[in-house]
């Protein structure tokens, strides 16, 4: 385990490193998310987007083509298609999951309806889907249509694993691959293909951005059984509340007794959930040590990401990178 | 107007000449819309798309291409593409629309539920990127992802102006054009482009999938106030339930005395539908003749449709390209 430094967030120095180049990203979001024949594209767009986030995805693919010294233009046009793909996922999640905030701000399908919402996703996806078009890069294409094929693979997966006590971390697994890594890896590797780099340093980056994601999953599924709502911009007790079976989840359940089976089945499988029971889950979390050993195999995969990262060019990002893995997993300590 | 000949079916005569292509057609579709992972995407998209359907897109890009004389392969790859489309806005459609019912059977949406009907389209709008890349055709790529475009704007902009009775002509073609017409256009322009078509055939097909489908689009629109439901596979009065002001509501509106304006505000705006309302609806289309006035517009649009096709080479496939361009108006004599 790694001490915690408050100071320590190489997210925001990276941030800082590519403002320019994130910002002219934000500004081609801005301006493509948008149709002067339906307005309301560019209002429910417009409306997520400021809602703010970390912007991790495209600032993998800002990076990728930094550490390549990459000197042309199209690295922000794959980092916004990057974004759309990212931000059309969220559009529809709201919808599956029927939640009304993101962010602390009501989430669009409440602003606006469940139509908007599923329309303005797919608007964006084929949005993301002409820019790379235009983007003219094959790599690209063919990385981030695999990322969106296997998102939605992720996202059904959990949907008929979903209520089921019987979920084993190697189906957990899979769908975090689908839902988070694909589109880190892709991001990466995007960044990457832009930039030029050979085969061997496209499948370093994926493989940083697959495990990076892995970890990163991890860590969101451990805050939500404990961290501060504000600082992750999502509300603590989501995946309990929507009876998803997440790693916590299974390592306290592989270890109940036969009074704590009772509780999972109640509160996930017939969703039958009280004041209190919350808390309880959470104690038996703790009772267990699942959010440890959760945390665990975040920094494993954290480790797993910094190690891809070695065959890269020396330059101050890669550092930055690296930085990041570590910082991932700190969200959760 | 042209004499209605039971035996006239240049659809079906197109289907048989194309049986071979379309057969394979069919093969790539249920071999992608699969997913060892998530075996419920098989199962969603095998229940749509064996439900049938006139598959009036891949007939147009599968003749697009034979007409061009291509021996190749690809252009059932692009035909697939062109479907899952389709298919994809079908079941959002449903979500948005709250449909029971398709082609006489229960939605999608209904057998599963909405979750699986969004995260299913999403997979099958990211499929059909994922085959247009290995198909690797710019052409292609530019022309479908612009029709993705298209179709979500029109989509959106239909449900901004859902219920409302200010909706002219004028908004009335953009949302066609979006929803109907771009997916025609693209999946003739793809086929043209797959056989190795110029420019300007490429622009002759794709001015001819544009006008055919702003002809097939009122045709059904027409059909919703009266065709028959086994035949056309929708219900009739689903647009009137829906509330949506299609052509021949917008006339009868225009003609309206005020007695028969309150009517429409009513029905449409209110959505206080009671027991004869759409009979009485019917009443006042007939009286305003804006059933009539639409199967014109419908058949200037095939006519437009019929003379794209004269720089097409001569082959027997374009005759009866010319001939469905008649067809489709013919549906609502």
């Amino acid at each position: 385990m790694y001490e915690k430094d408050e100071n320590f967030d190489p997210l925001a120095s990276l941030v800082a490193d590519l403002r320019s180049d994130l910002d002219a990203t934000s500004k081609t979001i801005l301006d493509q998310a948008n149709s002067t024949l339906a307005p309301r594209i560019g209002d429910v767009s417009a409306h997520l987007f400021k809602a703010g986030g970390k912007r991790i995805r495209p600032v993998l693919t800002l990076s990728a083509a930094a550490v390549l010294g990459y000197r042309g233009g199209l690295h922000i046009q794959a980092a916004a298609a990057v974004e759309f793909i990212h931000m059309a996922t969220l559009l529809h999640d709201d919808v599956v999951d029927e939640s009304d905030q993101r962010r602390q701000r009501p989430t669009a399908n409440l602003l606006w309806d469940n139509r908007s919402s599923i329309l303005v996703g797919d608007f964006l996806l084929a949005r993301a889907l002409q820019l790379m078009v235009e983007l003219g890069s094959r790599k690209v294409l063919e990385s981030l249509s695999s990322a969106a094929v296997a998102i939605a693979e992720g996202e059904i997966l959990q949907l008929s694993m979903a209520r089921n006590l019987s979920i084993d971390e190697k189906s957990y697994r899979k769908i975090i691959e689908g839902k988070t890594s694909a589109l880190f890896a892709a991001a990466a590797e995007s960044g990457g293909a832009v930039g030029g780099a050979d085969s061997e340093i496209l499948s370093a980056l994926r493989k940083f951005g697959h495990a990076l994601g892995i970890s990163f999953q991890i860590v969101d599924d451990v805050l939500d059984y404990g961290g501060d709502s504000a600082s992750m911009g999502k509300n603590v007790g989501d995946d309990f509340r929507d009876r998803k079976v997440t790693l916590p989840v299974i390592g306290a359940v592989a270890n109940a007794s036969e009074e704590e089976r009772r509780f999972w089945s109640r509160v996930i499988v017939n969703g039958e959930q009280r004041d209190g029971d919350f808390e309880y889950a959470k104690e038996l979390l703790r009772k267990h040590g699942s959010i440890d050993k959760a945390r665990q195999e975040a920094e494993r995969w954290s480790a797993v990401a910094q190690d891809s990262l070695e065959i890269l060019p020396d330059h101050p990002i890669r550092g930055k990178l690296a930085d990041l893995t570590r910082y991932v997993t700190e969200r959760a300590a």
